[in-house]
């Protein structure tokens, strides 16, 4: 069987599956439900790099104790306006669908409000919880910096996470705008993705130990592994020729607001260890529309927009033009309607996972 | 004399050739102060693009017009932790200081507040605005929308702007952090550079009306111009390959905050003609550190990073590793010791403005 050949698998299969392995693991029953709602969910828009192919991870994490099934999450501070939540290990997922709607409750009342979430883990994608701001008529935030992964402009060292950011804004006939992206070129799994095609790494992705442009991954990934040196590029590229500073600073931004801002590692002090996950943080925010015009009105314009966007003119070559959240959209219309498609080798990881815990995907 | 050639003027006398002409422009005398405040602050950071070389066109606008030296300018809609400004074609920076100066009031009082300005001007570096948070224990943020210059991915047609974003966050011993990026790779004015050396366009920065990397900078700025097709590519490049994408998303997600939100034109409704400028808005934000943590800790921890990724060892063949905010504090050091740079060009412009209003610059 191919490597790419897939299954499709009914949504609500997965999740149910997902559910009883997370339930099998000590996590409690609403939290099993969250976790697996947003690792399916990655599937579900045709994002599998965050989908149910990290479930092991996961399942991993829980059996060594360094994602902690029930953690003692506590709230360290409260404002009407915003709350910092430490969340002591817990799975990244429930903890952070609890924020955004405590964000989202508060902004409520307070027209805007964040919220940060410490010492936390893989969250899985940024968009989900921004996206949770959009039946509130409200615009939603997300973010989360990552182990140290990525160079700054004129460096040779990883100093910070991949760190991705996601900005959610209603719309009605049209699908919402969700900008859901890394602040590096690509993530890291693009660069593995080469090493196994044994492929030179395009020019502007990643730099070498001694910062110049890498073109063998292995070698590359090796190095990053061990700390010797290079990693991926910013956003930009590499230098400041395509603007390689922008990704950079938008990188930093982020691990500003995640981490900085609530007293949690940061940079280098993101990483994984054998007795410890790289202890991620994560951003959140809500800002009320109606604080600034009539929703409505809002939304008709935000169709305008987006209707615009996708019919300007393709160019030679191109078949459409898109906006950020359409592709992810189409792609779960069809899901929904086909099943939710599912690697072979994914498949055969989970049913090895569901072994485990006496748990059958059929 | 050389094009190149500088000559160093105090700040304090550039300040005060800008205000007297807008006072002789009818602005009055806190606008005109205000508004050459934010000018010179370009180029006492090394942002010349943004500074005086820019009193011409500011000039321009109020003889024809286009900028009313004293607009009625009217608040929309206020709340606790918001506000939106019609400036009814006022200049942009006065508008826009006052606007977040608003928005950092009632941030104090609400915690975290923006603000939307509409039907304004050109309103200098954004990072000038976010700069105003720092000294507040704020986070600061600001963007604008501007005439549309630049493609979506897979397009071919100008839909949106540069667009730039700031973002500043205070630290102690070490300068603020302060990213204030256009969301294209690159601005116009340096393909006008490339225009004016004949020079080959680098391949991911424009392309043509066709949606091809554009070579040739005259032709692509005269298509522009004439809106047959072409235009600037977001960060990221052409396609998808180098995270084009996401610069395009960004640059969406700056149009939405500024003017989508508020009622305002955007995408390619905003543009200048012969009876109207551009019409840009902006978007104004200020988050109290304090609402998450003691402000004098995140300093240090702010210290803690920026000092990290400065001390980071540089790249083979550079000289050193800098974070945004870096160059341009030194620079500011630099200038308004020694004076600030003006080129002989320049020099010569803002002589012969000065003329016309009988103001010496000495």
């Amino acid at each position: 069987m191919s490597d790419t050949q897939e299954t499709r698998i009914a949504k609500a299969r997965l999740e149910e599956f997902c559910q009883r392995v997370f339930l099998f693991h000590h996590v409690s029953g609403e939290d099993a439900r969250t976790a697996s709602e947003v690792l399916v969910a990655a599937d579900v828009l045709g994002i599998p790099s965050h989908g149910v192919g990290r479930l092991w991870r996961y399942v991993e994490g829980l059996k060594t104790g360094l994602m902690l099934p029930r953690a003692d999450v506590v709230v360290l501070k409260d404002t009407p306006s915003s709350v910092v939540i430490d969340a002591r290990g817990a799975l990244g997922a429930p903890v952070s669908a609890r924020a955004m709607r405590t964000v989202i409750d508060k902004a409520r009342q307070a027209g805007s409000a964040f919220g940060c979430v410490r010492d936390s883990n893989h969250f899985g994608i940024a968009g989900w919880y921004a996206r949770m701001a959009l039946e509130h008529d409200m615009l939603g935030i997300a973010m989360t910096n990552t182990a140290a992964l990525a160079v700054p402009t004129f460096g040779r060292i990883a100093m910070f996470g991949t760190n991705p950011l996601a900005f959610a804004a209603p719309a009605d006939r049209e699908r919402a705008f969700v900008l859901d992206m890394s602040t590096t070129v690509v993530p890291r799994g693009k660069l593995e993705v080469y090493e196994r095609l044994a492929k030179d790494l395009p020019d502007g992705w990643a730099v070498d130990k001694r910062g110049r442009p890498a073109v063998e991954a292995r070698s590359m990934l090796d190095d990053m592994q061990e700390r010797r040196g290079g990693g991926m590029l910013p956003l930009g590229g590499l230098g400041t020729m395509f603007g390689g500073h922008k990704g950079y600073g938008l990188a930093v931004m982020v691990d500003i607001l995640c981490a900085v801002l609530c007293g949690a590692p940061f940079g280098l002090d993101v990483y994984d260890t054998p007795t410890s996950s790289a202890r991620v943080s994560h951003f959140f925010g809500a800002i009320r529309i109606d604080c600034f015009r009539d929703p409505r009105e809002f939304r008709r314009d935000m169709d305008g927009m987006l209707e615009a966007l996708r019919g300007s003119p393709p160019a030679e070559g191109e078949a459409r033009v898109w906006y950020a959240g359409l592709p992810e959209s189409e792609r779960e219309a069809e899901n929904l309607r086909l099943g939710v498609p599912v690697l072979q080798k994914t498949l055969e990881g989970l049913r090895a996972i569901g072994r485990e815990c006496g748990v059958d995907l059929a």
